[in-house]
């Protein structure tokens, strides 16, 4: 029986989602508990692929589990043998067909920007901290030209393949992007004070939401836009930053702890 | 010269805020690495001593420091000395009376949590998990009979005294007191999905603002309200609790882990 399990993490501890020998890893963990509550061998296959650092909030996983299993007493014993890093919000049984890799039909990310002169020890390992002043309208704007489908070569870390393998399609479609101002973040209120920090911190929060990514998508189109909202990309650059088709091209790549897989989406 | 600091901590890591011979403090932390900076021993004195593991955004700190120090690169210092679970938010000269505990006129105080069916790992350091759904209208209602000057001895860890000296005393002014459902918190987006979670999960924020507050009281009127929460305890019993001026009559302590000191006020 196929069941779909969504699942929270810190991906602070981990070295990475996919099973690894010898590292601790997300789908490690998770594959280890299932394993022992069903006490059998589970093939278990997660929608999103996330770097080491990076949390997620909505992951989605798929696998097959013993006909009978209690999901919501595997949901609860899970709970207790992954915590604390690691949560199992729900678990059900879906159809044969379901795969949370192939199934999925957008990948919806967050990006936090911790920006103020000081750093904010509350979100440390949530959000990343940028000291510069950063123009909100600026970087939305900028941002404008990815959303549509475009090949992605500018934004993305290759994927070694064989001299004889065809390179893989970094086409992807970009279905939304969008810069906020979170008001009331958790430790972060935009207190306005004399003394000496002149410039009033905020918690800025990229969300962008595409068909898939590939490997540093997000990571990448987020630095550069910081760069542009520093002024050291102009705003109009994306375009050819697109065309150019070369990592060289992009600016930096934002560190993975300010960026959490929020959602996936499936058909109904 | 007098100067005043603002700071926040993640309290996760430390034993509690006061110096403490042989472990961890904020203030351990801070004097020292105020004291390199400024190359001379200094005494520094906090707004409020929090518990270990309790979490500061708005602490504010006072003590006296050599004339022409530079506070702007006294702010930058501090930063890279005391990260990542310290942050100096500013620092600014002031009045020579200024004491940063008792020149203050009230504390605020926040303290979350995670109201749902499972844990969140995203929040699990800064909100207390309780599994059992809370009725927050009625924790608000409950909440009443708190404002107003009161002998808060049934909400106090009371500090032991000599057998000579006088008890001291308890009466503290609440000002106000308030739950709120947070929308859209750090991780924490409250998404109604089917599957094995009917309960919608929610951040729930307690927020408490008096002249001062005694040794565990946030954390006991806290605990006890959600006891009032859960139907432990009825809604009305708030007042009888007060006026009983006895720990047996109150609910159970909430964890430190959940509370914030948010802000602390002073007399422009």
């Amino acid at each position: 029986m196929r069941a779909r399990l969504l699942v929270a993490y810190d991906g602070t501890g981990f070295r990475g989602f996919a099973q690894n020998e010898g590292v601790r890893t997300v789908m490690g963990v998770l594959t280890d508990a299932v394993s022992l509550v069903v006490r059998q061998p589970v093939d278990l296959t997660g929608a999103g692929r996330t770097d080491a650092g990076v949390h997620a909030w909505g992951q989605v996983v798929s696998g097959e589990l013993p006909e009978g299993t209690d999901l919501d007493g595997l949901v609860r014993r899970l709970n207790k043998l992954c915590a604390p890093d690691v949560a199992v919000r729900s678990a059900e049984w879906t159809h044969a067909q379901f795969d949370a890799r192939f199934s999925a039909r957008w990948r919806h990310y967050r990006y936090d920007v911790w920006n103020g002169p000081t750093p904010n020890p509350l979100i440390v390992d949530r959000a990343w901290w940028v000291a510069q002043p950063l123009d909100l309208d600026l970087m939305n704007a900028a941002a404008g030209p990815l959303a549509g489908e475009h090949d992605f070569a500018s934004f993305c870390r290759r994927v070694k393949v064989g001299d004889d393998q065809p390179e893989k399609s970094l086409v992807r479609n970009v279905i939304s992007t969008v810069w906020s101002r979170v008001d009331d973040p958790c430790g972060a209120e935009a207190t306005p004070r004399a003394g000496s920090a002149p410039q009033t911190p905020a918690l800025l929060r990229f969300e962008i939401r595409a068909n898939a990514f590939c490997h540093q998508m997000v990571r990448s189109i987020t630095g550069t836009l910081v760069d542009v909202g520093t002024g050291k990309i102009a705003p109009d650059a994306l375009r050819g930053i697109l065309e150019a088709r070369s990592r060289e091209a992009a600016g930096q790549v934002a560190p993975p702890h300010g960026l959490t897989l929020w959602e996936v989406g499936y058909p109904q």
